[in-house]
């Protein structure tokens, strides 16, 4: 059997599940449903099967998500045979290309399988089904879609309209891609048949998506190409050049190349699946009580209907009273309430808080960090208490600060801690000193987390008052300047 | 003029202001709208008048609150003539009683106003004028009511019926008392008109209600007057004795007094006055937007109508789309979220919680002390984190604890710091350790709050761990282990 190469995108940040998303940790990563997060689940799926042989994923993403990426890739034990990296997000048209590029270096006419890793897919077995059917168009040089039997008039995806009627089992041409519908369209489309929801899921060989991307954007062609070219290996990640990449066009790899091509199949997949998009998809996919009220968390629902309601912290008790319809996630530093119907306008909710530079309109509580996490408890005026969670073999960089003395408590664990030149072990329950202006590191050389408390006192507490010496994690001067 | 006696009701504590009102911080305490709470606001209102002599308040609550009131009454300059603490809530009748037999101590025929601390009346000068008018009747051994005239058919509140057409700027007799009415019998007494809202406000002669409740409570009377004569004088309180209160009976003064007195009258009231007992009421009370939306703290609403969006809590965004008729109280530990016909059913809310032994229920997050406040940041697995905030001249008792060693690093103000035969003075971004077993003690030498974070370690982190060598406040050795 010829590989089949998973390239699974997850490089987008999206606003309509704020504020459990965020631009600073999107759903990809969340875990919305079960033990692994979107992405994670996405990997899994394309991990082995009966029906196909699958290569080692190609993952692409974007500078900020690197850490976020390789840490849940860690957790599911998978070290990928590539991350590649943008230097910032582009829409998929420029991913799909960066990952074309890189696998054609490794074999020209390799079949890849491009995935979005924010979606539900409930069956595998008929997803590795429906690719394989798809193998034999795409070895011919078709580009290959795989679409998904609509059963409700949805207005939110897209559709796929195959050239003829479609039976399970076969790829069919495909006659047209279309838009998001109007409400009758959708409607129409569920009444006629022989309609699909595009799954976003594309299957062809590298060798044919190039020359699409050459015929249809030229200039995305030569300057994604040269990018992947002069891509500098750091750390398991291939970052593309990011000076290459700064004028590439954000476009959707729909847009670019599949509504554009002509030799295009469809496969039918016989399984459910969704586009985790918003909170009311989210409410679909949990289970409900018999009045259609979907909790999470410690939630106290009383004489509640079709309603979703969430909490994300442990310690944050969320109570719903005679509500209907509603949509309710509460987390310790914001809380959405909205009507069910209003789930797509979540995104407006976004951009209102940012036009009053609401720091909750795009960042988590939780920084997450190379070497582990951290996050403020309280600041007051000129003082600030933090919660560090530092990695097994994790270190923050040699550092100091100009406005800052720190103290540090271990409540868990063991750190190594250099301050000046003096190098000590810590364990529970002992502190450190860290005086303003002191060169000073943090390391732990155990096999457990070490969890400190953190408390700044001085005048000016950013997270940019910090000067840094050495960084295992080669983070480059400037940016380290907002990200420990 | 004869002095007249404001006797302030404060020791109730509802659950339909859930989770802002808590068991162990209820609503008169908080600032629900303004820089005052609602006990303050009850004592400021009557402390001068132009048509009365007001005497030094008398002020009834229960142990649990006494430094509460305490607290809040130096906040606006008031030291009461008398705190009378009673051992145990045991709703009105024995609160009025308490209060009448201290008063009768220093004067036999003194006019006693007794006034719940948990509703808001707009125009003082009104609540003046109308006690004026009742005094001439309480003078003549009568019992005054206080009638607000309805602008709807509430049935939420006791209404009064005088005995005949009562006009302003006179006290005519009572006809009866009427229990929260039906809907239809609210809509009736409003059509009908001379019906007033009993507004839980009273002035009689201290001797005539003792003469009242010892007719109608005979054990009640007894057993009150005894607790009040042994009641013991400590740090401005006046502690009624426990072993005399325990078996006074749980009763109103509505149900206990006011419905059994012969010689009753009315004197209306020309003032809005709301009985703020729900969160329905509190959004009555708010400025609205002409969507009816009444929002506090750090909250953003998009197309909403008719509701209460609150956020109690800096940094905790609440945002609301698309959502009406409903109510949302958003705090660090826990959120509301209520159709707004439900406001009645919020005490439902209560037991739910309290049912499933949820801390929320009945706890605040902050923990008040007659030295300050403590609030738990982050608790883990062997630690706990707290902001623990000292008034100037506070101290902690003098204790130790068996199970757990404390970091405490001073981040505003100066505390003077005992550790066994130490004691040092530390000022910002200075730390001491405590060592398991070790006596310590914390005092605020300064003129501003110290504010210092706390990190806790040991294998039991329990309040009740703790030892109590001396303590500035009095606080008693077995109630001690659950309260520092």
């Amino acid at each position: 059997m010829q590989p089949v190469y998973p390239v699974i995108l997850c490089g987008g940040s999206g606003t309509r599940l704020w504020p459990l998303s965020r631009k600073s940790f999107p759903k990809q990563f969340v875990k919305l449903a079960g033990d692994l997060s979107l992405f994670q689940a996405c990997v899994q799926r394309l991990r082995t099967s009966a029906h196909l042989s699958l290569a080692d994923p190609i993952v692409v993403t974007t500078d900020r998500f690197r850490f976020i990426v390789k840490e849940q890739l860690e957790t599911i034990d998978i070290t990928p045979d590539a991350i590649l990296i943008e230097p910032e997000a582009r829409n998929t048209a420029p991913s799909v290309l960066a990952a074309a590029v890189h696998l054609a270096q490794i074999d020209h006419e390799a079949l890849m399988l491009v995935a979005p890793s924010d979606h539900v897919l409930q069956d595998a077995d008929a997803l590795h089904q429906a690719i394989s059917i798809g193998v034999q168009d795409a070895c011919a040089g078709r580009m290959v879609t795989f679409g998904v039997t609509p059963d409700r008039a949805e207005t939110g995806y897209g559709y796929l309209r195959p050239a003829k009627p479609a039976s399970p089992g076969q790829a069919v041409p495909l006659a047209a891609f279309i838009e998001k519908p109007s409400e009758k369209a959708a409607q129409l489309m569920l009444a006629q048949g022989n309609h699909f929801w595009n799954s976003g899921i594309f299957l062809f060989r590298a060798a044919d998506v190039l020359a699409a991307f050459e015929d249809f954007e030229p200039d995305m062609f030569s300057a994604v190409r040269d990018a992947v070219h002069s891509a500098k290996r750091d750390l398991g990640f291939l970052h593309l050049d990011p000076g290459l990449w700064k004028d590439v066009q954000e476009i959707s790899f729909d847009h670019a190349v599949m509504e554009r091509a002509s030799a295009v199949s469809v496969v039918a997949m016989s399984t459910s699946w969704k586009d985790l998009g918003c909170w009311p998809s989210v409410r679909e996919l949990s289970p409900c009580d018999p009045n259609g009220v979907a909790t999470s968390g410690p939630v106290t629902a009383i004489d509640c209907r079709n309603s979703l309601l969430r909490s994300e912290t442990p310690g944050l008790e969320l109570v719903g009273l005679g509500v209907e319809n509603l949509i309710a996630v509460a987390m310790p530093d914001a809380v959405l309430i909205a009507d069910l119907s209003r789930g797509q306008d979540v995104r407006q909710v976004v951009s209102a808080l940012r036009s009053k530079n609401v720091d909750q309109a795009d960042r988590l509580p939780v920084d997450y960090r190379p070497w582990g996490n951290f996050e403020t408890l309280t600041a007051g005026d000129r003082f600030q208490v933090k919660r560090i969670v530092v990695k097994p073999g994790g270190a923050l960089s040699l550092q100091s600060h100009h406005h800052r003395a720190e103290h540090w408590i271990i409540v868990h664990g063991t750190a190594r801690v250099t301050v000046d030149d003096r190098v000590q072990l810590l364990s529970e329950n002992q502190s450190v000193y860290v005086p303003l202006g002191a060169k000073h590191r943090l390391e732990n050389p155990g096999r457990v987390d070490t969890v400190l408390i953190e408390v700044q006192t001085g005048c000016y507490l950013g997270e940019d008052d910090i000067v840094r010496y050495e960084d295992a994690y080669h983070r480059s001067a400037p940016k380290a300047l907002a990200a420990e």
